[in-house]
């Protein structure tokens, strides 16, 4: 029994980023544990359609994540370049220290959910990185690293073998809570336990 | 513009029956229009995969259904007989008067998803049609009219046409929402126009 909530993400999720700025809003004094997954692999794993590949779904996603915001008041935009590929930018949460990796995650869940920022655009990520202080060429040869790709592999493969399929997903004390809306539970689940 | 929300419902769905509930519970003051579909039939027009198919997410599902229930005071026992065809089930739907549907609706509901009957048993049928004063023969005889067989297939396809692909829906002003977690937002769109 540990005294934190896991919480399991990836840039791509809108819900994800979501999730993130409720546990800034609203997390305090809880410690939230940030686990890096790539939701696309873990998705292939389960045989997955993901949500954003169902049309009236994606479109209801769109509505409901501004709908889900405005209640919580969280700056939000759905991005321009929905869907893209994270697999360099989750990579990129394995190589940074404590201190950049928590400013790496939220520059980068801001620009892609909130300025619409185009992440593929190495300008634009290069920006994220001045400001944690870490070279492009740095960044770049560090996640191409197979010991970096393995991990990743084996992150979202340990997600699986918790049975997590999507994102986000809180964790607490070994039972899951899927998706954002489910943040009050995971809240109660940790208050009734410690 | 009407004055009503509209419920797009399936007695297959546990959540739907959750979502029933809240109407019961919290609906007061406003008119709830019920709008049967066959859920299966949506997800085949849409290629969806329905959760109750995905392992985990069946899994979660179950867990997930009980907290919800525990959190709102709904009595829930997840149905030992599920999934089943509900196509006679909601065929049922369009063949009785306004009294006798509205209680048809809360007693099969009530029947799956609180008493864990097993509503392909006729005897258990019975006993619900018993209580709206219909007899078992009869409605057989009228749910396999071919009309009657038609209408439905029309109903879920109106409500494809609309662009929904789940259960329960709630649609407020050409609205749609989808998921009983997102019952709160049917009421306040409702409340903002009239």
């Amino acid at each position: 029994m540990t005294k934190n909530i896991d919480f399991y993400f990836d840039f791509i999720s809108p819900y994800t980023y979501l999730g993130h700025k409720r546990i800034q809003n609203e997390g305090n004094g809880i410690n939230f544990i940030y686990k890096p997954i790539l939701l696309g692999g873990l998705h292939k794993l389960w045989n997955i359609t993901p949500q954003a590949y169902i049309e009236p779904k994606k479109k209801f996603m769109i509505s409901d994540c501004e709908m889900v915001s405005k209640k919580f008041k969280i700056d939000f935009k759905f991005n321009s370049n929905f869907p893209i590929n994270t697999i360099k930018l989750m990579r990129g949460c394995l190589i940074l220290d404590e201190d950049q990796l928590k400013k790496y995650i939220n520059l980068v869940f801001e620009d892609y959910w909130k300025n619409d920022k185009d992440l593929t655009n190495t300008d634009v990520l290069s920006k994220i990185l001045n400001k944690i202080e870490i070279n492009l060429d740095e960044f770049f040869k560090k996640i191409e690293s197979n010991e970096v790709k393995e991990k990743l592999k084996k992150l979202t493969n340990d997600a699986f073998k918790k049975n997590i399929f999507g994102a986000p997903t809180y964790v607490v004390n070994d039972k899951n809570f899927w998706g954002q809306d489910r943040f009050e539970y995971a809240i109660e689940e940790f208050k009734s336990i410690f």
